[in-house]
């Protein structure tokens, strides 16, 4: 990919496993190919350069292996949605409600999106996850759409918590103690 | 508070709902000063400066209020665990079962460790909460006490799907397709 098919990348999935700001791409790709992580191979047309196409290196590779096979710390917790839920005593239960219900109606719309990729995963039917299968074995091309897959289904899964989760809290404000 | 009790508070509850490095508290409380939102009261004794003791003013706590009733936009998605999982096709089974059983235990250990929190809200015996109810009538406590805490069982319930995910994810691993 080239930085802007990144950039457009990022766009369309903004609600993804990761999101990165427009102004991050171009920097980092200049980072990692300066760290040999990537490199690339600029596309000529003509006597003009048309744009640059990045590819992972035999280093970023293993770079990324060592990664995925690390435990990293986890991040600090920083929820903002259950900080603001920590003193929903302190307004009107209407209008707690009513943050409520539009958490509700945001972590349903991810759950749609998420539910779509992961049976598109399923289908191996990505752009992305088709362009990975091409280097892979046949063989194995099941096991690791199953496990693309898996992760949107660990997604879902948190959504669906904290939905049912706020609905709890809906039913919580109603009650008169 | 004053700006060491802070500290302390955020050390003592680093995976609390919300985190805060030691390095933003005194700037912060700085700004918060400044924008009229809290004041310090600065306690002298004999002839030296104590420390400064802050308290929300009347305009923080309007300010707080309108923050709690808005709508805010949801943050950007970046689950760096789901993102390294998306790519445990890349590495040796082991590996990855490793990596999860590791996310697996501190999950529950951050279930363990909400549930005691959960618990001492409920039995309104936080030294936090016991400080909030003073200003609250005694007929709202329960009430106040059950919403704090219903806001860690939503914590609770996301760190279940999370450790049930990941266990869901070592049985995929182990599967020969």
């Amino acid at each position: 990919m080239n930085g802007y098919e990144l950039t457009r990348f990022f766009e369309a999935a903004p609600r993804w496993v990761w999101s990165a700001p427009q102004s991050q791409i171009y920097p980092t790709l200049r980072q990692m190919e300066q760290a040999g992580l990537i490199e690339g191979q600029k596309e000529i047309r003509g006597t003009k350069l048309k744009r640059t196409v990045y590819s992972i290196t035999e280093r970023g590779l293993e770079e990324l292996r060592t990664w995925l096979g690390t435990d990293h710390a986890a991040a600090p917790v920083r929820d903002a949605f259950f900080l603001q839920a920590l003193f929903f005593d302190m307004i009107e239960p209407d209008r707690a409600a009513s943050v409520l219900k539009t958490y509700i109606a945001e972590q349903e719309q991810l759950i749609v999106e998420w539910r779509a990729h992961r049976e598109a995963l399923l289908a191996k039917n990505t752009d992305l996850l088709k362009e990975r299968l091409k280097d892979r074995p046949p063989a194995e091309h099941d096991r690791i759409a199953k496990l693309k897959a898996h992760v949107f289904a660990g997604q879902i899964a948190v959504a669906q918590a904290r939905a049912d989760w706020a609905r709890e809290s809906l039913r919580l404000l109603a009650d008169d103690v």
